[in-house]
């Protein structure tokens, strides 16, 4: 909302790779769903608190209307381990909690939260990988009675 | 992320007038805090889908310093129904559902996540009034052992 002034805070130096806008493509799939191909924006910011906020839209790569997006934080809570907190338009919210070591942060989800008409959701787990300026991602889901399985995979670059 | 192009989903009409950036000024208060006053920035955004996207930030008017965030959605559901999601950057996902009618918004949360290290938080009340360019909400809370309360209060005008 405004420019970030602030120092970065210690407890996200392991972060600190993430911070910036990323652009890629990726794809999905579930057993519930036909395949699908998409093209990704997302976004890592801070204001100088032990957190970084975070925002990602993607876009069919067929026909480029808007698919997911979601928006919220990876709070740092010493000793590597991390906190998420997600909201997605969808009608779900995510807590996880997860590890950041040598480029690599895992999720799993603690807690999901879901409005009256949301789909069911009940676990995800996430893995990113930072390589200097490539940031790959997979998002494991179980949903709508099935069990987990791999949903989302892509690949990005810094913007 | 990039410029909005699409066209405003009809479910969204009654929000529309919440559109677009907002800045003004609030007060905070609880049992367990000093009285604190605060700079506030929000902003509604949308994709064509039929849910707002929202974030905010606050910052201290005493030093400048950051306070509080929060990123998610406004999903419209259909006959002035709405539901929230929201994340919080202390460690809280929000869900609430709630009703919009003559420009007055009242959401009640449903559903609280807290990460493991997140302060409880057990409800979450909010009611948004907009007047033509002005907006005001409040925001009432029970938390850390007390009962339901109120928090905060701002009135902002549209950038």
């Amino acid at each position: 909302m405004r420019p970030v002034e602030a120092e970065l805070h210690p407890d996200v130096a392991p972060l600190a790779g993430l911070l910036g806008t990323w652009r890629g493509r990726g794809t999905g799939r579930y057993p519930t769903v036909e395949g699908f191909a998409y093209r990704e924006e997302l976004a890592f910011w801070h204001v100088g608190k032990p957190f970084l906020a975070y925002r990602q839209q993607t876009w069919s790569s067929e026909d480029g209307r808007p698919l997911h997006g979601e928006m919220g934080y990876w709070r740092a809570v010493g000793e590597g381990r991390l906190e998420l907190v997600l909201a997605h338009p969808t009608g779900v919210t995510e807590v996880a909690d997860g590890t950041v070591e040598d480029g690599v942060v895992e999720f799993a989800s603690i807690a999901i939260g879901l409005t009256p008409t949301a789909k069911e959701v009940t676990r995800l787990e996430r893995r990113f990988e930072l390589e200097g300026d490539v940031l790959r991602y997979e998002l494991r889901m179980a949903a709508v009675g099935r069990a987990v399985t791999v949903h989302l995979q892509a690949e990005l670059s810094r913007a």
